[in-house]
């Protein structure tokens, strides 16, 4: 058994349950489309499923009424859409149609396949009537031809010999999932998207849709090819076209059906019909087994940048592949997009982007494949302006304030307190172009981009913020735990804004001569006297410390609040989000996940090691890790304290949340910002890898269980390779100019290898 | 011109702004019934008018959707119902309607007259045509008949000889006002109420109509009676009854329509359509004329006892008694209703009920009608298991915590923070109950009702609050002003916390011994331990003092806060809440209305006088009194401190509030707290009236444009009548037994008269 390809069950479980999560578990997709792993052939009656297609940032604007309405307040949110339905398959053997709950299953498997690139089904069947034969169905959602959906269906007979007709359906008629027995989301079943013209050209069905509000236009085009195919006709309506195949068959033979499915998007290109059409003629230029090669490529140098192998644990090692597998799956690779909390992997969280971009996912694309980074900071680049719209709106008289969750740009938050307040996503996009600015050195695109960003965002401290006493305070702001909202210095928050001060005149003095520099200066009319504000804040920035407990509170009022003892909470009781209101919530000292120490891991250099232990120590106590962004930074800061048991625990459960479905709700999409955080946790904490201003750092430590593991950083234009076993770790330079490292606050010069003792 | 009649114009404007804001102003109440006064005949197409119709604590449920939902969010609330339009009639002369929108309107007032107790229209009006008639309309809500609506109107013909046909409506089918051209409200078009039957029994109509969730019925019945009545025809179907009668008259003659409505609700009566017409048995049974007599002897007696009159300023004097007829058309005569911010003269905060009645409105009946407060404290206790219901909504163990806004008694606050946070309310029905009994000693009723309230609501501070370094603390809550919200320790909720648990200790031991109290404490099992850790509490309540501004800071954080200098802000962005997102209000030192203010007004001992003077200085540029709550309060605490000036400017302009729309919302509806506080403003602030557990006090003073000024307090089955003049103030008893008072801080007896020489 390869283990990195990875088997849920080689008996498919058929309760509707299961069939949900494996809807998020095996989807396919490639930055660009996202197709949901619904069974082809459908569930019986009763049973639910989110048969959902998706494009990233294709959405339309659908209401957010606001029980109370109060000035500002976010009216009108952005959903991403179902777009049509290209998955849809019928296999009639004579009278008789294929269905995994009718007959009986004699063998059954489904897996994904991360170097591949591909999922698949595999079962054989016997039919109602006693017809045996052997399916097998691949689906991949091509990263090299993004447009490109797949499946190809081998039907292999045992014991058949007649006519096997193939119904291949394509409808436009969708809408996103909603329960129609559910009051909340009944009038969820809205048509966003209506079909405005459905035909067929050239053997190939086209269904062009357009949203009802945000005005975008989509195309999709299918095209089937079956082998031996003896009849063919379309059947079409103004929605839906179903393109019926007849071939013949003898036991033994096999016959051969791959759907092309495409997709244009208004987003992308103007002529959406036409881009269709060409993407299908690229499709079609080129044999399947050729776009299975090209996938392979693909991902096989994306492994080469990102590896991480763990030794002595197969099952971890495959479900840390897993993760890895969908971060590639789930990202944007153009600024048209960015990465869901969910990816697209269902409908969970609207397909809003989130601070999880910033702070969950880019620090592995960072030190991985930087040109994604640098894609998503282009995404948040073309929403500058709506950035400032949104500071605007909030009353600010200057600056840019990124929306707490987007698509297109405008806020999406309906609850400000756990939403919009979050002004900390403004330091953490600023950090996350710090941290490519480190990785890359790619001074071009920070002066035309990156700074604008840098110093907008920047801007807006100054206009929130006051000095209170000769100190910069941030009030009424709400940290990264939203069990405590609306609070005055939180200290994650200024934390990260002092940094973002601090880093916004750095860039200024070094990057200020660039002609590039120049016109944005002059653009967004940045004067020599906002970064003398922006030194003095920073340098004056508050950051609440509490000397009884040697601590950083986690805002000003954080300790005077009550305590809870969260083990004697029911256990039924988690997430306390969905059974406690926020008010008794934001009364006590607890925390949904890291805020504080979550502080700590991304800036450290602001306080002692020992400060970092004591907050570790008395946060952990109050934290219920109700959030799937929260163990992987624990178990970071644990390692960083030295606490090796407890940062394997941690690691571990993290790293199988989805596969074992321990939050319960993949059935909603996959959690990618988790996947992000469990690359950070056997990176950033076990190889104790930082990227700073001065270089790159590591303080490998080994968890007692594993044997050894290793991981790749890219740097500079070049790679690291890194092993760390049991007595040494040893640093290899793949490609590109000897470097510098910081191995256990050492500097060694590494030329080709490295050989370092464990500490 | 008597000047208990207000006119407001004798030439009626006809611009729909005039005709809105003159629906509120002059609409007809009994506390049961509410009728805007819309013109019988109605208005031009293109008009818009809210001709409602309500009934005090009539109700059914609307949705409350949340733009995101959080556990125990609101989501439905409660809408006072527009019921059935009684008001409508048509008439004809010969070919030609009614209009003072066509032909000539010779002449025109309208009044409302505060001795008799009624509404009147008066037009002198020429048709197109050339007839000329003069038209007189009464309209009346009975207080000796509560269910009793009447129009009378009076048709003299001056130049007209012919048929009058008097179409009278009963329409059943109507809605809450909405418009349709507006997104935000065109959903609110729904008929919440339903007619279910309409029909004639005895020459009257009745329709009887079910509300859609809330499951209440409503019947109302109308019966017309035309002088010289020739002709006379229903038309009926299933909603909507239509009398059309004719009479015939002849120039100089008159004709006389008298329309009388009944109204029966199922949260008072079980057979609705028997009780309508039982009542409508009963206002048949005596002369209109003998109905205005009792109108004006109900009031007669209600002016003895709250009359207040300024000598020297007749349209202030006017204005006042404006504010205090509203009070007794708006409050609730019985348990089923209470009395909401806009009274029954609007659909402004939907109906609800606030704690408005508590601190703005009893302070008024308990000194002037205390049977009155008495059934808004039963209406309360009517709903202390749903506040029970609430406090767990909110994660409490125990107590009960009253909703922020409600009529039945579930919760209706959608945005919580400016709503169900604000804990204040549970002190505020605390106080309302002290103040009761120290102003009727009504043990029996306290012991019944009155504790019970206590105790449950002193049990949620126990558990909504902490001891934090040895002092009790209150985070996480709103105090009265909504600029600032989910703070900790408002002083203001602090202070009345530890007024509630004081008093809940000390009727404790004063009334433990009565049976009733017993049977009471048995039933919600109040240990005696409870008392102690209410005392404690009490006693170690954390009151914020800054001591270099010598002030009570108005939460923990309130002078970290920016300061924002009122003056420089553009008038048309007040009020604020209309024009900045609640994130940017809270960030500031800014103030909607008196909030440390308040506390220092109704618990001045708490603090010194020095402190309340420089509190009062601090906050007063702080506030834009964008309450209609505020300027009564300022203008309190300002004659407190010897502000004599400022305390007059803003009781003037609170008193015209209504009178001259300077909110531009009376058209909502009148704004009953702000009358309520402008009584408190001449009889607590100028005449420096207190109600202590000592007795009562008063330390009058006279605004220098005034000659004088009298108003009467009953106290303890006594009446006592006070002049306050330029040399003296004198006090008479008007009946009761000799009692003693405290005047400038010294004790006096009150045996029949007392004069004491101004301060």
């Amino acid at each position: 058994m390869d283990k990195n390809v990875i088997y849920v069950s080689s008996d498919i479980k058929l309760d509707n349950d299961s069939l949900l999560l494996n809807e998020s578990l095996f989807h396919n997709a490639n930055g660009y489309i996202g197709v949901r792993s619904a069974f082809e052939e459908g569930y019986p009656q009763g049973y639910s499923s989110v048969r959902g297609q998706y494009i990233n940032g294709f959405y339309d604007f659908s209401q957010a009424k606001q029980a109370e309405n109060l000035y500002g307040l976010v009216q009108e949110k952005q959903t991403m859409l179902n777009v049509a339905d290209t998955q849809t398959i019928l296999i009639h053997f004579d009278n008789e149609v294929f269905s995994m709950f009718e007959g009986t299953v004699i063998k059954s498997r489904r897996w994904v396949d991360m170097e591949k690139g591909t999922t698949g089904r595999h079962v054989v069947w016997r039919s109602p009537q006693g017809k045996e034969v052997d399916i097998t169905i691949i689906r991949m959602a091509s990263f090299h031809q993004l447009s490109l959906f797949t499946i190809e269906i081998l039907i292999k007979s045992i014991n058949f010999t007649g006519d096997v007709m193939i119904e291949s359906y394509h409808n436009g008629k969708v809408t996103n999932y909603f329960d129609p027995a559910d009051p909340r989301t009944a009038d969820e079943g809205f048509h966003y998207l209506q079909p405005n013209s459905c035909n067929i050209k050239y053997g190939a069905s086209y269904i062009t849709a357009k949203t009802s509000k945000s005005n975008l236009e989509v195309c999709s085009c299918v095209k089937n090819l079956l082998s031996g195919e003896s009849e063919r006709q379309f059947i079409v309506d103004d929605n839906n076209a179903l393109c019926q195949m007849v071939t013949s068959m003898q036991s033994g033979e096999t016959a051969k059906l791959i759907k092309y499915c495409v997709f244009a998007d208004s987003l992308r290109v103007s002529d959406v019909s036409a881009h269709a059409a060409a993407q299908m003629k690229q499709a079609l230029s080129v044999s399947l087994s050729e776009l299975y090669q090209l996938q392979a490529d693909y991902l096989s140098e994306y492994w080469a940048n990102c590896r991480v192998e763990i030794e002595g644990d197969d099952e971890l090692n495959t479900a840390l592949k897993y993760n890895l597998f969908q971060m590639i799956q789930s990202v944007s690779k153009d600024e048209h997009g960015n990465i869901g909390p969910k990816g697209l992997s269902g409908e969970g969280y609207e397909g809003q982007y989130f601070w999880d971009s910033e702070m969950y996912i880019q620090p592995f694309f960072t030190v991985t494949n930087a040109s994604i980074s640098k894609k998503l900071i282009s995404n948040r680049y073309e929403t500058l302006e709506m950035a400032k719209e949104n500071a605007c709106r909030l009353g600010h008289k200057k600056g840019a304030l990124y929306p707490w969750r987007t698509i297109m740009g405008k806020e999406c938050s309906g609850y400000f307190p756990a939403g919009s307040a979050q002004y900390h996503i403004n330091g953490d996009i600023a950090h996350s172009i710090v941290k490519y600015y480190l990785a890359t050195k790619d001074v071009d695109f920070i002066a035309s981009e990156g700074a604008e960003i840098i110093f907008e965002t920047a801007r807006l401290w100054m206009d929130a913020g006051n000095f209170y006493k000769g100190a910069f305070h941030i009030n009424d702001v709400t940290g990264p735990d939203e069990y405590t909202c609306l609070v005055n210095n939180n200290y994650y928050t200024n934390a990260i804004a002092q940094y973002h001060l601090q880093w916004a005149a750095k860039l200024y003095y070094s990057l200020r001569k660039l002609p590039a520099f120049k016109r944005m200066q002059k653009k967004i009319q940045l004067r020599n006297e906002e970064i003398s504000e922006f030194k003095k804040a920073a340098a004056k920035m508050y950051l609440p410390y509490d000397e009884k407990l040697k601590i950083n509170p986690q805002d000003d009022s954080f300790l005077q609040k009550k305590q809870w003892d969260i083990a004697t909470i029911p256990k039924r009781n988690f997430p306390l989000l969905l059974h406690y209101h926020p008010l008794h919530l934001y009364r006590y000292q607890v925390c949904k996940q890291p805020d504080t120490v979550l502080a700590h891991f991304i800036l450290e250099d602001a306080q002692s090691l020992e400060t970092m232990r004591n907050s570790f120590n008395y946060y952990e106590k109050c934290t219920t890790h109700d959030s799937s962004l929260s163990g992987c930074i624990f178990s970071i800061v644990a390692a960083k304290i030295g606490q090796r048991d407890k940062a394997f625990r941690y690691f571990g459960s993290s790293t199988k949340l989805d596969l074992l479905d321990l939050h319960r709700n993949t059935k909603d999409g996959i959690h990618t910002a988790n996947m992000g955080g469990n690359y950070m946790a056997i990176v950033y904490g076990f190889g104790g890898f930082r990227l700073k201003e001065s270089g790159i750092c590591f303080a490998p430590m080994l968890p007692k269980r594993w044997t050894g593991y290793r991981f790749s950083i890219c740097y500079d234009e070049r790679r690291i390779a890194i092993h760390v076993g049991k007595e040494k770790c040893k640093f290899y330079l793949e490609n590109g100019k000897a470097v510098s490292l910081t191995v256990y606050g050492k500097e060694h010069l590494l030329e080709s290898k490295l050989t370092i003792k464990m500490a």
